[in-house]
């Protein structure tokens, strides 16, 4: 049975997808979301079965466009690294070229909380454009 | 045309795949290659036509699964970031848990370059066994 490891639990909730499970990083300097597959025991894209691999890139791609248009984002940063949290997660995150960190890449750098009003509005936003 | 960006030409050129071709960067310490699809005026995946996407998704798993065969990491990073080079590549590294920056991210870390021995010896063994 498919189930969040504990380090996603945390993040917020914004949808479901056919394959994948969409997060949201509370983060207000970066619009970033995660696809996690539902799926049992999933490290590596590797693991995933030829289907489902297919699935994911079609909601990535779904994604990472819906975050281009409501976020108008200089570059999307999408990755699977899985150091930290052993169970698959795409990120998909919104840089710009005026943000603190850029060009550097942004895990591991401190983010500050949106306020709960924000953090729904925002994942609504993106619920609605994922959606559309 | 299809023109490599110039911060890639300095990688060491490994294969060509149907769609991509099959870059290592020089870091001793970490088995690295890129994908790079060979087509013109590519920045995000978004930009890539679906057929290309998928057959991207097909070459980043035979490529990974290589990596995987022959280098036994703890993890696997497969990244497109994009800040510094705007031009599509997939980022494949071999992570250990007893590499010096582990579990952090290694973009911007400094690497050891391998003699051009090892580096011959490196590129054929990824070579042959992506074209396995």
């Amino acid at each position: 049975m498919f189930k969040l490891h504990p380090n996603l639990t945390t993040k917020e909730y914004v949808t479901d997808l056919n394959l994948c499970r969409v997060l949201m990083e509370n983060n207000r300097e970066f619009p970033w979301i995660f696809l996690v597959p539902k799926r049992e025991n999933i490290h590596n894209m590797a693991d995933l079965a030829f289907e489902d691999r297919l699935t994911l890139m079609r909601e990535i791609d779904v994604c990472e466009k819906a975050m281009i248009r409501l976020f108008k984002p200089d570059q999307t940063n999408v990755a699977m690294i899985g150091n930290v949290t052993p169970q698959l997660h795409v990120h998909i995150i919104c840089r710009f070229q005026t943000d603190p960190f850029w060009p550097d890449t942004i895990w591991g750098r401190p983010g500050e909380k949106m306020t709960p009003a924000e953090t729904n509005r925002r994942k609504l936003l993106i619920q609605q454009e994922i959606l559309k």
